[in-house]
């Protein structure tokens, strides 16, 4: 299975399209927006650059897609306006793996345009976006070009599965898992953690020759208290394959050789592979915890129990549905995300499960 | 009707698609690629970048568009290995409007970097190819960002059907035609001519701002050699969408207000707007003259008329087909293809029918 091929959000603006389901994502970018502001701030008060060019890395497709540009924008508006300069002209590169449904997000551009141009408070400089199809493991920029990377929710993908997961022989190392979950061996473990350290090496590295000197990134991730039992959510979308196995809809030889290519580390990981790796400061690194419903219940305050399963359910297929659907087939996908929102908030009381945000701002050193 | 909205070439990789009917742009891109070659032999060694930074204006989708990047890429190589210098990165913008199919275009970009660092000599610097959705008819990029523009067949889609086509009343002025054609009355070929003036004019003012002093453009665009009379395969359209109004199929009303936002200029017009504009030096403009069937002849040499005629329906019904049927219907697209094909030819041959394709190649003035 590559990777690339596999991995993007469900599509278009249908029922079960990441575009309407990406409230999570949404309540995370604004929980993260005093970091993004302050580090923009920084950037352009120190930097003055005529034309600030950004890169939103993984940006999925969606109302969120032009929900950060447009966040930025408003931060610089702000900040020429205090420095009593004009604002600067932004290019912003929308990044994703090419398979990723950029079409859908082209086409609601003329009308962010047009709600920019009328915008009572004319304040704004012209605003060109564009976008950057491919990984972020590897160069996707010139060197010196950029003055800000973004990238909500898209660095747990890493570049591959952990090679090291199923044996030469065909063998599975994380029968019944689907990810790192406490029925793991720390040899699973171990896999998973050396492809993180490989590939979020590889982007440091990418990331700091395409920053210019002094430029800056800010992060979100999810992350885990401890590694080796990280209480994932996909952890109880493993048990519940898992189910399906013993009732004879799926088969246990697919299972256990299924694994995501997904990693959420802890804040000490990070920190260790971000000296190791050396090109940046370590700006600011926050955790921020929250159980599996707290955004669902922020945003809609009214919903019982079984309202909030319902979403997070098909909030959790619009991401996991491709690839899922591409090892298990397209057919398993209704019954397992039935089975999913019938017991994950009982599951997430009982076993007190929470989404860990790790908030990473670097600076590049000059 | 948005001209935005309705104007793209037939998307996917279907049997009607724009990806498997391009061949005539195919043919049109190699004859033009002397004069590419030149233009980037040039500024390469006349400027010097670090990184060459291209845009390549209405790129649709299909194998055509990374033909040009990937025309290029040879041609700075040879470029440098003629200087002894490394060869620079490379960014590329594919630029068409927000309703073109990219997503097909990206799926393609895996494989074509796989090619480039499997070619034997690997002499070329690094490769990024972003994408830049919107109108050229407006900004598209930072002030002093790109070195080499490159357009083809894309010029003469104007940005709107000129206003005045259509009387306040609601009563068309170029009744049974679609285009200016030999029954069309002066005033037709005077809106359309203005409109062309008005949209070339900024085209080049944009593009001035966007390129770098001493940086190029080549660009191809469908031409006439009399503006009034341009015996346009639009016009033979129209012929046919007139059939079809006397047998009843479509309604006179429906054609009497419909027009193409396109405009084939001549020698002379172009030379007269980019002089007034005055931004850019013209190198060179040449015009080429074809049979509608010589590109079908030179690919394919032993296919006999009715298999050419076709192909060339085929071929215009993928560049036409989104823009006709948002006015005529959907339904009424198989019908006119089929007595498009039917005596296409015959009517070339009779009337002496060619393409005149027109190939510009500028320099912003220092």
């Amino acid at each position: 299975m590559e990777v690339e091929q596999v991995l993007h959000m469900n599509g278009g603006d249908g029922k079960t399209s990441y575009a309407n389901h990406s409230l999570l994502q949404r309540a995370v970018i604004s929980t993260v927006k005093p970091i993004v502001d302050a580090s923009i701030e920084e950037l352009c008060s120190t930097l003055f650059p005529e034309c600030l060019k950004i890169a939103d890395l993984g940006c999925s497709s969606g109302p969120n897609t032009l929900l950060v540009v447009s966040d930025i924008m408003d931060n610089i508006q702000n900040t020429f306006r205090k420095l009593n300069l004009p604002p600067p002209s932004l290019q912003a590169f929308l990044n994703d793996l090419p398979r990723n449904d950029f079409n859908t997000v082209f086409k609601s551009l003329p009308g962010f345009y047009k709600k920019l141009d009328e915008e009572p408070d004319k304040k704004s400089g012209p605003c060109f976006i564009a976008a950057m199809p491919g990984s972020f493991y590897g160069r996707l920029f010139p060197n010196n070009s950029l003055h800000f990377v973004h990238s909500s929710y898209a660095l747990m993908w890493i570049s591959e599965v952990p090679k090291g997961l199923v044996t030469k022989a065909g063998e599975g190392l994380n029968k019944g898992n689907i990810y790192i979950a406490k029925t793991s061996s720390p040899a699973v473990f171990n896999e998973y953690f050396e492809q993180f350290k490989r590939d979020f090496t590889l982007f440091l590295r990418s990331r700091a020759q395409e920053l210019v000197p002094g430029g800056s990134m800010v992060l979100t991730t999810m992350g885990s208290i401890t590694s080796n039992d990280p209480l994932c959510i996909w952890e109880f979308v493993g048990l519940k394959l898992n189910d399906m196995v013993l009732d004879g809809l799926i088969e246990k030889e697919k299972l256990e050789i299924f694994n995501l290519p997904y990693y959420a580390p802890t804040r000490y990981e990070v920190k260790k592979v971000i000296e190791a790796e050396g090109s940046f400061t370590l700006q600011n690194l926050e955790a921020f915890r929250n159980d599996w419903d707290s955004y669902i219940k922020q945003a809609k305050s009214d919903l019982d129990k079984k309202a909030r399963a319902a979403i997070l359910s098909t909030d959790i297929r619009a991401v996991g549905e491709p690839i899922l659907a591409s090892h298990f087939g397209e057919e398993a996908m209704d019954e397992l995300f039935s089975r999913f929102e019938e017991n994950v908030l009982d599951y997430m009381e009982r076993e007190k499960c929470q989404f860990i945000n790790l908030v990473i701002s670097l600076t590049k050193k000059r």
